[in-house]
């Protein structure tokens, strides 16, 4: 028996993105069932910030929607990629001269999926940029960027690229102010529990008990970085140092740090390996401007969460406290 | 082994609200350990909103401490009731003219505390008024109100009471219509799984596989009616249907909803809870003008969730929607 409020396996996307409309009916709208819109849309001038990905994983990526972050996200079934028709059509309908960016998570099915919904895009003379983001760096430091997946890192980088274009920047400005900050976005996941499939009720990603995993991936995919159970210090400076490395932090820069809950683990947890990744930080020197320690992008009732490192460098601490009105990130702006 | 991500179980508190305190350091501080302030105290001419209660349900209720929610969050020990002194305390540092409006989840410990720390503040001439949230309906409508717990209601009664005091009406004023609007939030909770104490290592709520409970109290007391798990659609339709009684929604009437995940529960579940119980609020003739879905009050990684109505009457539609800037309740305002 499923322990999860559900009703038919088949409804869950529409059935949900139905509900998160339903609440916060200011911000986002759903259109033909699986593309989620600003309520209020701007006027088009402004360049069109879009996703795409598999749900399952809320709030992100819809839950983003809003003034200041994306004007629309392309939501595939559970934990699968949209296919590129539907990507095609969002493209479609947000045609405009000043262009779109395409933020697409490197996963195989979200990438063939942009990638031929960009191919026929572009013949009909739609202007539109492909953001890529790899942000998971379990695979070792050495792995091609292109090898990475992305992770919860998209949803800052999608911040940064929401605002940039919400000023009013060219699709070339924004593209370059994100592609600048997605290039040091770095993330590593811990999981110490598993998860059910909501679909198919199939276990997923389960640990031996007493034992965690750094590195496990967003459906559950093993990253190798297997051991027991270690403090929430110990486990935080692990990870830190390993974001810190990939992130090539430097003694006097400042950085934007998220701890993003897969499902289970508390804010208390999280908040407490906040407080230690902050501290480590301060020995090498870096500073921990500001964060985030919440849901963000989850892996149903996974118990772990992941540690996204943001240097700020030029305009992306602005970017990333300007103002946003979304279901799941709201900012009042400075 | 507890499958959590903590440091030494005596400094949780102090460890999780440093951390908490690092990531929103623009909009929370914390002094002397357990007192949580905004990062940025306005003038003490308004109305001190001030509210209290044991850790261990984050992000209540030190989350909400910001401009338009509360001044300070008085915290105790992980679901420990604070000291009657660390209350006092409190209302002497925000001890002025216009007052202080004190919410007190209902609560054995807490009530005592609050109680205890208002008769000795009224004899320091400490200009104080005690607001009591009694929103769980579990015990039955007949219940008196006196005899009913204090669940996440409080969270939107904080939210409408402290865009009040920021508008700069008297504590009389704040206190009615916070106490208006407090009078038909009811609340119900269901819980599917259990969890584990963060200091004992201890089972919480513990329910036999495949069963549900609806009336579970917020440290796992159960409520009684137990079945085994039904649909999101059945669960959303009976929870309605007792808080739409309890709330006395009369046909025409428009209500602010908000589904608060316990821990484990997904929002993808919420939302689609949110859209069953906004359809069955249709069917009866009242809309559910917005609402929130998301952790706001948790207890640890209990599976299941609250749901929380609130009919919209006068003024507290618009201060739900007045701009606030606390970390987990952040509104632009219109």
């Amino acid at each position: 028996m499923m322990k999860k409020f559900i009703n038919k396996p088949e409804n869950l996307t529409t059935e949900l993105l139905e509900g998160m409309a339903l609440a916060y009916p200011d911000k986002i709208a759903v259109e033909g069932g699986k593309l989620v819109v600003r309520a209020k849309p701007k006027d088009s001038g402004k360049v069109a910030v879009i996703s795409m990905g598999g749900s399952g994983h809320e709030p992100a990526i819809s839950g983003f929607v809003g003034e200041g972050m994306l004007d629309a996200s392309v939501v595939g079934d559970i934990f699968a990629a949209p296919n590129a028709m539907a990507v095609l059509e969002a493209l479609r309908k947000f045609k405009r001269e000043a262009g779109i960016l395409l933020v697409v998570l490197n996963h195989a099915g979200d990438v063939m999926s942009a990638n031929m919904a960009l191919k026929l895009a572009e013949r009909e003379g739609i202007k539109v940029r492909k953001l890529l983001t790899t942000d998971d760096i379990s695979a070792g430091l050495e792995t091609p960027i292109s090898d990475r997946r992305g992770l919860a890192g998209c949803i800052p980088v999608i911040k940064v690229a929401g605002a940039a274009a919400e000023e009013g920047k060219s699709l070339d400005e924004v593209f370059e102010i994100a592609e600048k900050f997605n290039s040091r976005v770095s993330t590593l996941a811990v999981a110490i529990g598993g998860c059910t499939h909501p679909q198919t009720g199939m276990p997923i990603g389960d640990l031996p008990d007493g034992e965690m995993e750094i590195g496990m991936g967003q459906h559950g995919e093993g990253g190798g970085g297997r051991s027991k159970i270690l403090t929430a210090d110990e486990t935080a400076r692990i990870m830190f140092s390993q974001l810190s490395k990939a992130s090539e932090l430097k003694s006097g820069e400042e950085a934007f740090l998220m701890v993003n809950g897969s499902g289970a683990t508390t804010i208390m947890e999280m908040s407490i390996v906040f407080r230690a990744a902050s501290k480590f930080a301060a020995e090498s020197g870096v500073k921990i401007e500001f964060g985030i320690i919440d849901e963000i992008l989850t892996v149903q009732e996974m118990a772990g969460f992941q540690m996204v490192l943001c240097p700020l460098e030029g305009e992306s601490r602005r970017l990333l406290k300007a103002r946003s009105n979304t279901p799941y990130w709201t900012c009042v702006g400075e």
